[in-house]
């Protein structure tokens, strides 16, 4: 018996795909009780060298066709975006009664749920584990291997170039736009470095790990997204002060009031497992009773990586434990209830510009007493008199609603030089 | 439909076994595809308070009785020992058509393929995903979330005794009996330490880590092992200006030679993530192709990840996709070759106390130097004529079989006054 798998999209993750299940073709066989075998391949130019030998496989300009093919088990697609090409290739081989297999973060948030459900009907597999840190089996750590946990919360590092950024900012002392520079030249952030910087695909990945770890349908649009542009390498200094590192964080939480999904960057305590994971890395923490926590750590991109997650998808298929790609029944998979801002707390890092003047300090403390907020800590370093200096306050535990009217009474402080800015403190 | 649970053993992992699958029972279900319910409980002591109803089980005074019983579908032994109870409850469990899952690592160590043939014949399951890393689902992610790697090394720290001793020593400066007192009246360590201090917890968990990893039958007796009492505090001084970290690592590695498979007290690079795993937690690096590095970090041990790794056995069962305890087919665990030890090589960390007076060092450096080592470094602080000192030296790559015989040299040397210290520096 023989799983016969066609791949559409032969960039450096399907080029290593198609590399890694054939050099470890026999140890694969082994592992899935069936051999395993690409047969067809579907992308953009025929004749660009990607250091794989075609010869074998039928090649396919249409990927639809491949989608469609009588002579394919299981359709790998690596083509990427939310829409088009890559979703047309999954509703077909779905419909044909193929399992699929996708490392696209951007599909299965926004339609994940949808093909679930035609996976389901059609009696095949939908799996996606290369869609988040590939190099961390942790979607397969929610679904199965903390299976028996109510996950209360699940978060982590979970866009790599921002994370980069951030450890170099932090080790340099350089400013943001020097720093972006640098990873666009080391390939870690793109041209248009948008979709990352701007938080939009650690969202993508943390709307799918709520997904999992809350048993609902990904909700991108529920995920409150922001990203690392406005982080200064005064803040990122301050924070060192503090006792904390910045990171992107993307968080997902369970209240009594509902699930709360947000990326933005973070303080977080040095100290944390978290704040340590430097450079490229990914890294996921859940939060689970009885469990406790528990952390996994590694790449979170690239072509092995990638292609290690695509490959396990394609065994599990193959050992006849492909199962189902959100673990509960598609049927099951409502959305979530959102908890209100209202209800949602934490506490906050605030940096304030003003113009050092007599009675600033004591006017910026008042905003913070008059709204209920307890100030943790206070810092206004050297004096520098009708000259702009920051102001730094940390807060206790507050609600989001009160330090937005805190935010817009600090915007209006007559010495202040530019709206504050916020970020919450983690407790990790 | 409802899978039927026997529980054999209430202490703290069993009570909180129960206890998760009555609380979370609608979520397994869910998850499960099908209820999920113990019905049988076997303990030494009915009357015991565990803090769980027992009026809804049947109870066995037994353990065999409940393994034979027609109204269990799957055994769950928690009681422990290699041998004994736990042994025939295995084998009457699986000889009876039971599936079979547990924690018991020297059990699985000991007797884990011969137990996975039984389960194979028998066409049932065999799990033990708890007997390593509970809080971690290592085992899963070895056999299925990175089952496309290529495995070349798996390392880890698996005996969160040794590392809250460790860590303590290195954190306060205190000696290591006067630290092992403190573990021991937390409940970190045992009245009797042997156990987890020698090592032997860590080389259980090493052996079925390296089964499989490497696609093998566990092989205990091929472990190398040691453990931390002879760790002192001079040398975990000497480790921190060094830039290390004394950490009990198990590791097992593959070569072109065999399979080498030690635990042992190393020195880790300060900056490594495992040398800043703190305390009592788990943490397991894998390494593979094409993926990289993966690691997983929680807690090893405790009622609430022992339990959460038992009950993911469970739903892995329920939901059909129980599979084979090691991976592959049980006839295909042959044995490793074992890499000798002329092929294993490491850098070494080397510590002499000599009588302090003039030609002693050339002394130590020319048995270096005769055997070929390269010395990296060598440190002696201080001038005590005619006084016992510490001389030491770490060294550049080379074989064991050669650092035996420099130590064996070192030994011999007049001024010594007690035989060389030696311990692995680990690249991680």
């Amino acid at each position: 018996m023989t799983l016969r798998i066609g791949l559409i999209g032969l960039g450096v993750v399907g080029a290593e795909t198609a590399r890694t299940l054939a050099s470890h073709a026999a140890m694969i066989e082994a592992r899935a009780g069936q051999a395993v075998r690409v047969t067809e391949v579907s992308a953009r130019d025929r004749s660009k060298d990607r250091g794989i030998d075609l010869a074998g496989y039928v090649w396919r300009d249409d990927p639809l066709a491949l989608a469609a093919s009588p002579d394919v088990d299981l359709v790998v697609e690596l083509i990427g975006g939310a829409e088009g090409m890559a979703l047309e290739a999954a509703k077909t081989a779905l419909a044909g009664g193929k399992h699929f297999v996708t490392a696209n973060k951007a599909m299965i948030a926004h339609h994940g749920a949808r093909l679930a459900t035609m996976a389901e009907a059609n009696n095949v597999s939908l799996a996606f584990e290369a869609a988040v840190a590939g190099g961390i089996p942790v979607l397969k750590a929610l679904k199965e291997g903390l299976a028996g946990n109510r996950i209360d919360r699940v978060y982590g590092i979970l866009n790599g170039t921002c994370n980069f950024i951030l450890t170099e900012m932090f080790e340099t002392g350089r400013a943001f736009d020097d720093v972006l520079a640098e990873a666009q030249a080391l390939g870690y952030a793109e041209a248009d470095p948008t979709f990352d910087i701007d938080g939009i695909d650690a969202a993508q990945k943390l709307a799918i790990l709520a997904a999992l770890a809350f048993g609902g349908a990904p909700d991108f649009a529920a995920v409150e997204t922001s990203g690392i542009r406005n982080v200064t390498d005064l803040d990122i200094a301050f924070a060192k002060e503090l006792g904390y590192r910045i990171r992107l964080l993307g968080v997902a939480v369970r209240s009594d009031m509902g699930i709360e999904q947000r990326v933005s960057a973070c303080m977080a305590p040095a100290n944390a497992a978290l704040a340590r994971i430097d450079g490229v890395t990914n890294a996921v923490m859940i939060e689970g009773v009885p469990v406790g926590h528990s952390l996994l750590v590694g790449p979170g991109a690239g072509g092995g990586a990638t292609a290690s997650a695509v490959v396990a998808d394609i065994v599990d298929i193959a050992s006849g434990r492909g199962g189902r790609g959100f673990g509960a029944a598609a049927a099951s998979l409502g959305g979530f209830k959102t908890t209100p801002a209202t209800a949602r707390t934490g506490a906050y890092y605030v940096r304030l510009m003003v113009i050092d003047r007599p009675g600033v300090i004591a006017e910026v403390a008042g905003i913070f007493g008059r709204h209920g907020v307890s100030i943790e800590s206070m810092l206004q370093h050297g004096r520098q008199p009708e000259e702009p200096v920051p102001v730094v306050l940390t807060t206790h535990e507050t609600t989001e609603a009160t330090m937005q009217a805190v935010a817009t009474d600090l915007a209006a402080v007559a010495a202040a030089i530019a709206p504050p800015i916020l970020m919450r403190i983690e407790s990790l």
